[in-house]
Order: structure tokens, then C-alpha cells, then sequence
């Protein structure tokens, strides 16, 4: 396989899709955020009531998936018919998992609208609790599963997992 | 330590820093992204011509950083004096370490801007890789050190590990 | 009926539209700023020359319509296919009223366009009337009519009236 | 008094606000938006759970507060140093109030950045009731206060009331 | 021919494309930049290496043409399928030809993203030299061919020329 | 002079300001737009009304300004302190000159604020007329003067000429 972000010349292209067909496609990526347990408990807890981290990191990764377009160069601009952010609670590493999902109906795929509602959802839990934990790390970051388009449906990960 | 980022009813809040001091602020922060050896070396050949995988991550992360404020809901709106972003090539692991450096002259820390600069940059590289490799995962974001402010200077991690 | 913004779990998703066809859709809003005599005779006056208030405000609004789903957290990328913000002078109550009408061919309403284009033209004739008079209040935001899509077409308020 | 958004040949400008000493400023605006008794008792009850209307509304309008340069033609670009968005239930009328202030050091007033949170936090309501409600009306939308810079510390009206 | 961005007032509107059908469209604009023997030079020979002049240029023009809806007021948001920036040097003149091909498959042609591209790379130039040449000027930016819509397939200029 | 935005290894970088330290600043800009005769003489006589063409671009470049640092990769985010969009009917030549005067406090200049400002301007202009005249073309853009930081004041050319 060769990139296709690059043309004969090795210049940088935004990859011409004017003549693939429109078919429905969705992508997952998940991500997690490894924390003290102090942190970790007080996110836990939280979550009970109004205003908590993880709603507002929900949104900001909603949000985010809209703007990838704008954030990676050489991304076409997609009208996403559904986003979806969701946590999943890793008690025994005291670690929050986002699980993002992005749908369109287009001639592209959707894995980087994906990823990044995921990127976007971890680094607001960060700056939202970086007062109580500074060592905070972002890991295992990566592509679930993808279905529509030429390569059809694939399943690299299990979004449950961490 | 208590959160910040929630006013006593548990509202969230853009943090009020109107009293606080201008100071020279800066922060690094780092991450990494690890794929197949055959992506990894054409990264690392490309790497010599021009409109490179890096040169265009590069742009992106430097863009990226830029736009913290747009992206993560709470954080501050900052003028940067400074932004870097550099790769290190991890042989072994067939991984690319990112490591952006923020600075301002302000009343909050540049952590954000430093770690978002990281996050867009590997989300440039997964996006312009992924013809090649749809199993990429990035992981070990992470602050490394950071400078100014009320903390003072604090080293976390080294930019050069992986 | 139920909100449609949240999942079983009361999370907020933007809400799945990749089942629903596209559909020729429009809906019109509007809105009024009260103010003092002294400021509604400028705008009327200057109304006749080139730089007007409500032209400005008009181009505000137009383009703040483009920006919904960028400031609406759970709003879809939408391509508008029309949008036209017009201004009623309302002599006895020395208002003005703004009419946005949005048009699309897709799969979501554009009730939200419409009433964003009325909000940022309002808020530019404030902006920009805010030197001559400090107590002028916007009201009477609401959607007009709304045609296309499963509801049909439906007619709320006269864009006419105050 | 005159209008400062129009130069001598009724040209719109940016007011030129070099000259200007920067002091410590703050704004706060209201606005409110009226909708039926279901969907008020809704609102009302789930204020109480995670992922609540008034949680992402709040959200919206600190990022809106953010942009409001972006979105009001002749605005300058701001630093705010904090935002809070708050609402007040207003029983008898089936109304909720937002009560954005807003706060920076600089040269210009923040009204409009306040102004901008309130109607953004309403619009966001609208988007996520409409489904329920689609007569909702946005009213009162209005400055309450503002203190630094040449005009001192001004009260116009409560925020408390609707 | 007449204006196609006022009504009959005279007022700004974006014009009304609901009912025309979704053809495949494509437009190239070009436009040069003029610099001293010295900056030029230095752009040729830097070139050859990574992180040059040109590449940052290239991504930016790519990511601005993305922008079109955003900065001219009265464009309809588009979908492009296809965004290349390339560069022609101009030897005997010290000057940069940028070429920019912009593609889509909607109601309305894409010269004023071809034409945005250009301008974002040529002021991106601009900016990266400007602390070896100061008197650079942009000149020439005009629109190459269209084809696709109405008017079919029209040739203006050669991208070749200067 | 060497490149200022590159490192030592060549890769771009956001020049570091950390310890510029903040002067006023102000630079002007210019450009020009060709255009047939017919489409000339609309623009001069509808100058006269309102929601003329030349009133829209000075919005356009007024906006577009503002968002200098979003489209140029590597320009610093400045709170520019003053923006003025003017222009110059040129009879003879069919031409309209833009001239923006950007200002700010900063620990950069504001050259490129001067010359996107233009830029958009003219953009704007060339939208609003392309159904009138596909051939327009625009030349002549460059710097005419800066003044504050190290450089001091430079006059390269007067705004008025074409």
C-alpha cells in the first residue's frame, strides 16, 4: 500500500474522492485516561451529579468531531449524521475510556471524525482535572472498528476493553 | 486539591484568574504514536524529501495549538509567543514521539496548548498513514515539565523517552 | 414527546439522522431590539446611506447562520442553500424586528439557522448602536414556520408582527 | 451621543482603541426564554441528572462567550479571564433565565461577551426542548451591569428578576 | 448581466441555490508573488529540503480553501472532493506561481475556493520570507477554467503563464 | 537576513516573542482588483445605496483580519487594537484599490493582519461581482508601511497609487 496523501511529485494532496460514490459509513475509536486514584474517585463520584467532567467532556468531543476537518489538513469536510461519546469507568487502573462513534452518509470514511471526538474528549477530562493530578497520560488511542466504503466492514479492537 | 473548573453548586465555570499576575509561562508535553515497520520507514525515508509525513504534522500541531481555546471548553483564550513541535523516530518500537513546547506571557499555564499541539500532530500523521496502517494507536501523552506561575518550574517526564 | 438530545442513559448525542432522506427543508425566525427614539431615528435615518447599521447586521447574520452547528453543541453540519435576514422597522415601539430565512436540501431541519442568523444580527445592531444607548432589549425570538421533513409544513407567527 | 462604529464618511470601522489603558472590566447580561409547562417540568427534573439540558446549555454559552469576536463584525478580539453562566428557574412563567458575566483585563468593555454567552446558552436550550415545545420564545435579552473602563461601574437592571 | 447578491431592495443575500441540481464541478485560479533575486533564491534552493517555504505554503492553501464559507461573506458552504496547491518558479521574473484546483459535486462552483487558495498560500509565502524581503507584492490572481454547472466548461487563463 | 521561520534544522516553528517586549504597533496594506468597464461602473454607482458591494468587502476584510493567525500557519494571535478597511475608485484603470490599517499593542508586527485584511476584501469584492465578470483580476498587493518595534517606521509605497 502506498499513502495517498501525496501525488506523483511527493506534494502534499487533499485525495480526490469526486468520483466515488456516496454510501452510508460509520467508524468507533476509543481512547483512555490513566489518573491518581484520587482523581480517578472523584470523577467516579461526580458523575452522580450535575456538571460533571465527563458531561462536559462529552461535549467538547461532539464538538470536536465537527471541527476535524478544520484541525487536520488534509481531511475532506463531512456532514456527520450522528456522533456519540461515551465513558467507560477502568476501576482497576483508575482510567476513563472514551468510546466515540461518527456516521455520514459520503464518499469518505469517518475514522479521523472519530478519533478525534475522542482526542478532543480526553484532553478536557485533562484540563478539567489538572489541578488535582499533573501526571496524567493519554494512551491506547486507536481506530475499533469502520463499515461502508470500498475496504467494507472491519473490526480491529473491542471498544470495551482498554 | 479540589477541581477548578466547578463553582460550589458543581456548575462548571471558565476559572476567574482576573487578580492573578502576568508571568512568563511555558509547558512541554509529548506523545507518541507506534505503527508497522513498513509505515514506519516510509515515514522515516519520506522524511528526506520534501511535503513530508512530519512536515505536514508539523503544521497541524502548530495550528492545532493555536486553536486550544476553540476546543476545550474551560480553557482560557492565551496569545502564544511561542509554539515548537519536533519528532523523535523510535527505532525499536516503530513509534514517532511528538513534543510540542507552548509559551506566553499570561495569566495561565500553556500545559493545554502544549498537549493539544501533540494530540493534532499525531492525529495528522495517523491520517496520512492510514492507507498503510489502520492499526496505529497512540499512547503515552503526557506533561512533561512546565514553567511560571504559582507551581514554578516542575519536570515530569523526559520529551526524549518514549 | 420526549427529548430527542439524549440516550437511554441521559447522555447528550447528537441525535442520529443516517436513516432519514434528504428533503427540501426551510423555516424562517425572527426577532426585535427595543430602544431609545433617539437611537431608532439613526438607524432609520442612516438606513438611506452607504455602511448601515443593518446592513453590517445583516451580513452578521447571514454568516452566523453558516456558523450554527460550530456554536450549537448538538446541531449537524448543515450546507445551507439559501438565507436571505431582512429588517422591519417598527415605527410605534421604535423596534427592530429581524427575519432570517434558511433553506437546505437534507436530512435535518433548519429551524436553528434561522434563529442564530436572528440572534447575531441582533446582536451586531446592539454592538453597534451600544455608544448611543446602553438599555436596548432583544425579544421576541421565535421560529416563524418551518416546511419539509416528517412534521410538514407549519406556520407558528407571522414574520410581520412585533 | 454617537454612533463609534462609523468613521466620518459613515464607513464601518473597528473603533481604534490603541490609546486606550487597560483596566480590569466586567459585564453581566441576562436573557430568558418562555416555554410550555411539560417542557419546563422537564427541564426542571432533569437539572437533577448528569448529561442535563442546562449542563451542555451552559457549556455553549462559555464557548460562545469565547467566539464573540468571530460572530459581531466590528468587535475586538478579547482575552476574557472568566465567564460563568448561570440560570435562575423561573416558576410562574415556565421561563429559564442565563445570567452570563463575563470578565477581562483590557482596553474595550465586555458586554457583548456577555451578551453573546446569554444568547448562545438560550439558543442551546431551544435546540435541545424543540423536539418537545416549538412555540419557545426568547425574550429580554438585555445588559445588567458593567464596571471598568471610562463609564465606571454601571447597574442597569437585576439579574435576578426575569 | 445583473448582480446576483442583492434582491430587489438592494440588500446582500447568498443566493438561493435550492433548486438547482448537484452537477460535478471544478474550477483552477493561479496568482504570483514577486520577490528579490535573494528571497527568491533561497525559496528554489530551500525546496529541495524538508520543512520548506513552499510546503508550509501548500498546506496552507489547502486548509484555507476549506475556509471559503467562512471569510467570504455571502458563499455557500461546500463539500470540495478534491483541494491541490502547486507551485510554478517563475525564474526570469524572481517570482512563485501558486495554481489551485478545487473540486465538488454540488449546486454551486468552487472558483472563489480555488481563488482562496491561492491567496492563503501566497500570503503564507509572504509571511515566511518577510524578514529577508519586504517589498514582495501578489499580483495576477485570477481564475484558470471552470467546468461543471451552467455555464459548462469555460478556459480563461493557462495556469502555465505568469 | 535569514528565515526567521525555521529552526536551526529547518523545520518551521512559530518564531519565539517570549521576550519581545510589547510596543504599539500599525501597518498598512494594499491591493487592487481589475475589472471590465460595466462591472466597474455598477460598483461606483451602487456605491451610492445601501448594501452595496464595497460595503460587504470592508466587513469581509474587517472579519477576515481577525482571523489572521487561523489562516497564515505561523503568525502569532494578536488582539489587533484598530482595523480600517478603505477604498480607492480608480477611473481610469477600472480598479478598486483596498488599503487596510491594522494596529495592536503586541511583540509582533501586523503586517499580514494589513495585508489578509486586503486580501479578503478583495475576495469579497471578486465574489460579488463574478456574475458580471469572470475575468477580474487582482494585483498589486503588497506592504506600504509599519511602524513600532525593532524596524521603526518604513514607508515602501503610498496607499493612494494603484
Amino acid at each position: 500500500m502506498e499513502y495517498t496523501h501525496f501525488d506523483q511529485n511527493g506534494n502534499a494532496v487533499m485525495v480526490d474522492v469526486s468520483d466515488k460514490i456516496e454510501t452510508k459509513r460509520a467508524a468507533v475509536a476509543k481512547g483512555s485516561i490513566r489518573m491518581s486514584r484520587e482523581c480517578y474517585e472523584k470523577i467516579k463520584n461526580q458523575d452522580m451529579k450535575k456538571g460533571d467532567v465527563l458531561g462536559v467532556a462529552r461535549i467538547a468531543g461532539i464538538m470536536g468531531a465537527k471541527k476535524t476537518s478544520e484541525l487536520i489538513p488534509l481531511c475532506h469536510i463531512l456532514n456527520l449524521t450522528s456522533i456519540t461519546v461515551d465513558f467507560i469507568m477502568q476501576e482497576e487502573s483508575c482510567s476513563v475510556t472514551a468510546v466515540c462513534e461518527a456516521k455520514t452518509t459520503g464518499k469518505t470514511g469517518v475514522e479521523m471524525e472519530a478519533l478525534t471526538g475522542v482526542q478532543i474528549a480526553l484532553l478536557t477530562i485533562y484540563d478539567m482535572c489538572k489541578a488535582v493530578d499533573k501526571t496524567m497520560e493519554i494512551y491506547g488511542v486507536c481506530l475499533c472498528s469502520k463499515s461502508g466504503g470500498k475496504s467494507g466492514d472491519v473490526v480491529y479492537r473491542l471498544p470495551e476493553g482498554e
